[in-house]
């Protein structure tokens, strides 16, 4: 069995997080799947998704080190040819990466309590996104 | 076909891993799937999985660059909010992702001569972990 | 359904990247699914895979990033018991992985339009490679 759906959602930017999970299981229970995998995908290079425990402090504090490890910068070489300010953001999407995969267990995303299905927007303006959500068994 | 099963493992905590090379390949071969994927996940938002030689050198390296660019430290918003002291875990966690997905052939993972799959304990204490294997395919 | 394919590569070493979308979406028609998934894996664990935009700014800016962060270096304890100069490889590889796994919508992988499918060297030497492509789904 296969069932794909798109989530929409709209970020503010600079490491804008928004908590996917409830979406992630509504389409995992639409699916009829109850043993197998859900894959969850951010369409554009300068998002991605994670599993992080969705709260404050860390919102904070992940685009914080990103930002400090892989800062905003026009000396970047994607700068120098497309002057688009987001050298950073492509970087840090490919740390992070965009796909994310969890198992389906007993018709639901298998997480641990602390561990949420998280898009991170790491582009530098608000941006209107497409999460598209895969569930695959039987 | 699908399936699901559970590794079971005790970790020492900071870097602590476990080669899962063996636990995964006997799980593939139950299965009876001989082509496909199988995807490894680590529930909970403080350990990870990854495709790295699993050899003594790198099992001190891996923690220790981590510790480098995102050291234990109290200052993290997740801190000042939880005081847990494992607000750096959940960051390296971040980064290095809980799943990891293989292809599966001729019955068995596909893997480089050196490239193992480990699990990577980020929390800073021991921890009792389950990863969970699905395998899907024909 | 499942089909897979293994793509061949040579890489000249040191973050050189390839742009696999063409191949990866040339393996997907030839499946026949139309609504899936397909999973890109790098086989060795000195190379990766990540969905980043493919262009001359960013593939220099990708490999300068890592090197930077995680430099090569004698001191790593990779190299002091195998001597082979490609501690930082493996530790580079480990935190961009190897997989990468794309929805299958419409019979084509779904992608941004910045948002390339690469493989990227993280050995210092040139290197034969493969990447398994897997496709599933119906």
């Amino acid at each position: 069995m296969v069932h794909q759906e798109t989530i929409r959602l709209s970020t503010t930017g600079n490491g804008d997080m928004h908590d996917l999970s409830d979406a992630v299981a509504a389409i995992v229970q639409k699916s009829g799947v109850t043993t197998g995998t859900v894959h969850v995908f951010a369409v554009g290079s300068t998002s991605g998704v994670c599993a992080i425990e969705f709260e404050p402090g860390l919102q904070k504090d992940l685009p914080a080190v990103l930002n400090r490890l892989i800062p905003p910068s026009r000396a970047y070489g994607h700068e120098q040819a497309w002057h688009d300010g987001n050298g950073h953001s492509h970087l840090q999407a490919s740390v992070i990466g965009p796909d994310l995969t969890l198992p389906v267990k007993k018709g639901k995303p298998l997480q641990g309590t602390w561990q949420q299905i998280v898009h991170v927007e790491f582009d530098g303006r608000p941006r209107d996104r497409e999460v598209t959500v895969t569930v695959m068994g039987e």
